[in-house]
């Protein structure tokens, strides 16, 4: 039997919300130590991995490892059924052929029980290896959407160049060319945090916002957002979920003459 | 004359807002004891019926029977023009080519006057019977909108289940199967107060989920909702609004087998 | 060298929204005195003023008289990039090619910097003649945005009749007659102040409500618009801006003969 109860249900919520645009359908791997998700997008660019950790749930239960197969648009839309403050527990059964999410209200009168259908998805894990990576910036994850959603009205990619005093972001297109400057240091948003960048070597590396915009849909996990950068492998886009885990985004930089057009 | 002068001019509002999409046009029927409409909706289904005492306005007028056959699609257009805190009157002759609608600003500074041609509507004053229902239960309306929201996007059909412990509402589809558990006495939400079940006799039935999104446009004329239940009669949902009237609709149960599609 | 720097960034934004809609394209003319802009919708029926004077910009500096031949579009979603607590400066050569805006974050930790390709746009300056009005009437300009959005349910004209008790704004179409009735000195609304009316002479005159539609998206820049009427010529429609200038719209009165069909 595999069981494991969210006290925060939203958090489900908002996972969801953040990978339902980017995957169709995915495993969730569920085992002793959590459950965990890695899929590519659709048309096969990113790659999105999801951590639940066991101990953020409670009570946590797997007697045997099961992988489920599951249909990202049903799932989002049975999670969209799900009050904010719902608790959620997720349930199947050693060799499932359907999983159940029930939403419990908190004073427990309200009971909602959802019966999915699980599908066989082929899937291969890929291992992404330990990296040193030229930048680490940490920045707040309001203002990292912000800057996507701006520069999208400007070009289609947008250039990260990252040096000691700070990171630049720019696009260019037919209404002209934006770069946006934020400095090392900077208190963007007092809630939100700093900027702040670990620097091994400057880059300058440029991105499809297409990808990063859906990346920029898990915001509502996290204050903050880190983007590690290196020139030879795909930038990690990472919200860190306290208490619980993570969603970690993976793409590949776009190569320089693609830049120029 | 009819003249009628009704001080929470944004009640009218909502009465519109509650049945425009269900009814193209109708009859509303004015005597000395109030303003009364009953119309089957455009595909001749479901039965919305409204009632507004002469007691709920001040003044209230009406030297002669008449009915007022009204375009809801344009009444709901002027309605819509007119501002929540204003005082709405509704005027016209004894033999009446028109009704006008009067909208004056709460210190009479600004005054709007629309005037709407009546139409000739045939219609017929069906009959709805006393009835024993199996099951009465009253609920926050909110509530209710919130089960008839989640549940359509799992099916078409809501199942209402009625026993002693409580009311279950389920629905199936593509997606999987959804079940809402609602407990006798339940509090869902301390303002709209709780779940209350008078039961005859056990009842479980079928309806259709479209409908009844219609009928939850009425939620935010009242804080509960009483859905009137029986085996041999269309469910009674009803919407009590405080020191004018109510309005009611009424959807005839789907048959056993076509639930099972 | 030009260069303009407005704290109150917001303004620039606003100003965009309200003529970004009805003018495609168009010079802002830059001088010693200010950032003036005189354009023709697109489908030359009214006129769009604006006038933005030096001083309300700290530090404004004008080396050379230039025309900055700007798309519209291309500037508005430029603008969009900015926060509404930014500081906006504009900045051009004296023979430019290009416009530069620089969006600053209050605390000058982020800096975005966008430049846009300029076109060339024959125009003719037209003179508008000083005219005497045979009404203007001031009133609070959320008001003239509701009664514009309220009348266009009803009719595509508005016919504006002034005499000394007030003003009266009203339509007629296939849902009927709809007439709305300011008194003069009427308080509206207490923050947005009331409504005036100068008075030489009484009129009735008939307009597209499709373009003053157009105008009441200036309403964001004040919070009075003036309309000054009279017989023999368009109608100004203004909104001044505190501290910096103002935008005006002239329409002309659509023929008596029009009105009635």
């Amino acid at each position: 039997m595999f069981e494991a109860r969210l006290v925060q249900g939203s958090l489900m919520k908002k996972f969801m919300e953040a990978i339902k645009d980017l995957v169709k359908e995915a495993n969730w791997d569920c085992t002793g130590t959590g459950i965990s998700l890695q899929a590519m997008d659709t048309s096969h660019v990113s790659l999105v991995s999801l951590l639940l950790r066991s101990d953020g749930f409670d009570p946590y239960r797997c007697d045997r490892n099961i992988s489920l197969g599951i249909n990202m648009e049903s799932m989002a839309k049975i999670m969209k059924c799900a009050s904010n403050d719902d608790v959620i527990t997720i349930r199947s059964e050693d060799h499932p052929d359907n999983v159940t999410f029930v939403f419990e209200s908190p004073n427990q009168e309200k009971v909602c029980d959802y019966e999915m259908k699980l599908m066989d998805i082929d899937s291969e894990h890929l291992g992404i290896p330990d990296t040193e990576y030229d930048a680490i910036i940490s920045m707040p994850a309001s203002e990292f959407q912000r800057i996507c959603r701006d520069l999208s009205n400007i070009g289609d990619s947008v250039k990260i160049t990252c040096n000691k005093d700070g990171v630049q972001f720019s696009a260019q297109g037919d209404t002209g060319i934006g770069k946006i400057a934020l400095k090392q240091n900077a208190v963007i948003d007092k809630e939100d945090g700093q900027v702040s960048i670990e620097l091994n070597d400057p880059v300058s590396l440029t991105f499809a916002l297409r990808y990063l915009t859906f990346f920029t849909k898990a915001t509502p996990l996290a204050s903050t957002v880190t983007l590690s950068v290196s020139a030879k492998n795909p930038v990690a886009v990472e919200y860190r979920v306290d208490d619980i885990g993570y969603i970690r985004y993976y793409l590949a930089p776009k190569i320089e003459e693609e830049e120029e057009n």
